[in-house]
């Protein structure tokens, strides 16, 4: 005996494959989705597709873009000389929320992973290097403080140092609001070591 | 400046829309859609759009349904004359995960709550007194052991017995694999309650 409709079944198998989602909130949400009216279901829908289907990546640094190039790349507030290297469109996303970074970005879409099998050819590093030109004052690596992102920062400055482009790593320490009781040995031995005179 | 494209933008203001879905989550689903390949999108776009079309309520009892009547409503192997009244299609669902309860349902569609103005007839109890006659021996009020679960419990059990019909309440008590030390009290003194000899 099925426990529910074949069109509910079906749109909590769907849900439950997202990440996250186990079949408690597959269920939770395809009930919802009965909740709501024709024209918000409608919305939803269409608003999932079109993600998909509009959006693009910019040729020029790998952000998400609607059109050829994104809208930092296109602004000609932002500072072309400084490009800041992420892992990932959503740093960018991030960095973008601070409000205070007014150079370019590039997005690497990952890290060198070797243990995935994943080396300096399968992320957009060959891109960062065709940007480079005598315009170019710094490069800011702010991929994350993992194992990989470390690795991929340290790879990038080694092959663009020898160009005479000044290349610097985003600060690590113990974050605004954070406890230094509670922060991790490494977190700490980085914060000290970063130490500034005041 | 916008952190986001507007079809990504559009995207994670429909996820943070769905229930327990916050602004984080809605950014990592909506990722993960662009993330995923065209067929995928589709197929989970398609189901949503499906669930709500196809969606039917048996004009019966309430439940889930693709046609006119439920599967549980047009089944011979099910027993007529028992009516397992819940609040909600989901209630019928993990009812029938039990397996046990061979009779058939009355879907409320809500319960009794004065103070969100829902007052007996906003829930489907005229439905339900419309299908009780001679052949009829039991009516299980399955309703939730909540304020307004027991309310219109009391209120289904006084309408319903001077109409000669057997009506029986579900037990409350420890739940199996529960542990009687982390038992709140209102269930203890259910479970003393409702004790029985062995």
């Amino acid at each position: 005996m099925e426990q529910f409709t074949a069109p509910i079944a079906k749109l909590i198998e769907e849900f439950a494959k997202l990440p996250g989602v186990g079949r408690k909130t597959a269920q939770r949400l395809s009930f919802h989705v009965l909740d709501m009216n024709n024209n918000e279901v409608l919305e939803l829908a269409k608003a999932i597709v079109n993600a998909k289907k509009l959006t693009k990546f910019c040729t020029v640094c790998g952000n998400l873009s609607e059109s050829e190039k994104c809208s930092i790349c296109e602004s000609v507030k932002r500072d072309k000389s400084i490009i800041c290297v992420v892992e990932d469109v959503k740093d960018v996303a991030a960095m973008e929320r601070a409000k205070e970074y007014k150079g370019i970005y590039h997005v690497l879409h990952g890290t060198i992973s070797p243990l995935d099998g994943i080396g300096p050819d399968q992320i957009n590093i060959k891109g960062l290097i065709s940007r480079l030109d005598a315009n170019i004052s710094e490069i800011i690596l702010a991929t994350n403080p993992t194992i990989e992102g470390e690795a991929t920062a340290v790879y990038i400055s080694r092959l663009i140092k020898p160009m005479g482009i000044k290349v610097t790593r985003i600060a690590h320490g113990i974050p605004i609001g954070g406890d230094i009781e509670y922060a991790d040995e490494v977190t700490l031995l980085k914060a000290m070591e970063g130490r500034r005179e005041i």
